[in-house]
């Protein structure tokens, strides 16, 4: 036996775990705030709907109250009555007690767009961070993330690029984000901006982790232990370099590297998978392994750590 | 036996293919002519330098003229003395002996940009045509082709096709081109026209073709028999879709489908591949199965048919 001696409380914890379920909404950005509200309103339904309590961090941007409106507005739009602007301007107030208190009580919890850098050095180890991490894996509320606040869901954060014509050494550099999914890297506005090339630098140089690009007005919901849908107008598209062969340990920076083997998945908006129940499914429903290890792997049930 | 009886003429012929060269010059368009030309350079090399007799064929373009001035100009440049312009204008001319003659004696053909479907509509299924294929096949000529010219090497042809940002079902039109290499689609101008779309549009729907993307000042040269390399400024980007699931044959025209598992190559300007000697080939030089598979099916020595 290697487990450590638990005490009553963290096993509870744990159960609870392991049996909530949560969701991430996570947004390729500039999504459609003004008239269907698609993915919005699916925010607001999957965080209770009419009876959510909506808190937004805006803590990404530098025009903090002007994003705060915007989203105030369109909640409000969606029927939330109860709505909470979090004006995190340093790392004092992501320790402020009533924000913690607002975090544990949301049932939805919004990041707005900005710099995900920025995010994560308000938030990144704040008492407010473990807080949305109670949230999620507790209570199952709903985390939502619009492009900086999509790529700051990931253990390992797309923190800066560029985005050339071909994947480049040493082009892009990665931060530590919020972890609420592990394994995996996250960027937005994906074929809007043409960022494949600086998805496949990232891969290239990090073959573990498994890239997700999202488009715009488009979200990939997770929800944890269950399943993952794509949802809007564009597609999510993940290209998976753990069975590549490339030569990018030997080439100097700013070089292409060669790259043999990436696999690419294309899902469109309308695409919904489930974890299989059992072994017993039939051969037309089974779903491609190296697409089921993804979604085991992004709506496994981590603990808080 | 299946083998139908064979004059020894067609025996011979037979053994003069498997045993010649013979490359071909694929140039994604844009290509230097004036200043190091290190594609053109490699084509006249490869075309038997100064003694090489160079015939280009314009027929792509609507500016004939203008197209021959620019790679006299650049083939004089480089010191090969013989050079002929075909002025095809129609099928009539691609059956004129004279042509016909010019291409039987040529070390070096090549073709311009302009409209592959224009090239192919003239000279297509014509004597010239089955000269060019005798030039490569039987005598180890040198064929290159720039833009249009290189997408009418293959088998199947990209004709057109809308590159939007995703992948969409019956974007993109195929024709039937010259088929100097088969199984594969040739598209070219590939990262600056961002056509990454349209080549996975093309290898959705017709999943044994595998996708060679070119791009600009870049050329896939292949020798048969031997080995590929890439040469230039740019990369060269294989989509492979034989294992891929997709629910194509499900949905409507204009939507884009689902696409898993597809296999992506990138190789750069300096990538070189030789087809294996033998099967002790150590385990750092072996060459990952997947590209050798491409490997093998492009540089097939295939008889005249």
């Amino acid at each position: 036996m290697n487990a450590r001696a638990q005490t009553p409380e963290q096993l509870e914890q744990e159960r609870r775990v392991r049996e909530s379920h949560g969701h991430l909404v996570i947004i390729g950005g500039h999504e459609d705030r003004k008239h269907d509200m698609q993915i919005l309103s699916r925010f607001v339904e999957l965080s209770g709907g009419n009876d959510a309590k909506i808190v937004v961090i805006s803590a990404a941007s530098s025009v903090a109250d002007q994003m705060w409106e915007m989203y105030d507005r369109a909640f409000g739009e969606l029927g939330v009555r109860e709505r909470v602007h979090l004006h995190l301007a340093s790392r004092q107030c992501a320790n402020d007690q009533q924000h913690i208190k607002d975090i544990l009580d949301a049932t939805g919890i919004f990041m707005t767009g900005g710099d995900q850098k920025r995010l994560l050095a308000i938030i990144g180890g704040t008492a407010l961070d473990s807080a949305m991490h109670a949230a999620l894996k507790l209570r199952g509320a709903c985390i939502g993330g619009t492009s900086a606040g999509a790529s700051a869901m990931s253990g390992h954060m797309l923190a800066q690029g560029r985005a050339e014509l071909h994947p480049e050494k040493g082009s892009v550099s990665l931060g530590a984000g919020l972890g609420f999914l592990h394994k995996v890297v996250i960027d937005q506005h994906f074929s809007e901006r043409q960022r494949l090339s600086r998805l496949l630098s990232v891969v290239a140089q990090n073959p573990y982790l498994q890239g997700i690009g999202i488009d715009e007005d488009t979200a990939l919901i997770v929800e944890r232990g269950v399943g993952i849908e794509v949802l809007g107008e564009g597609a999510v598209t993940i290209v998976d370099g753990r069975n590549m062969s490339t030569n990018i340990a030997e080439i100097p920076d700013r070089e292409t590297p060669e790259l043999i083997d990436v696999r690419l998945h294309l899902l469109p908006a309308g695409s919904k998978y489930r974890l299989p129940d059992g072994d017993n499914v039939p051969v037309e429903h089974r779903i491609p392994s190296s697409l089921l290890e993804f979604l085991e792997n992004v709506t496994k049930r981590t603990q808080i750590s």
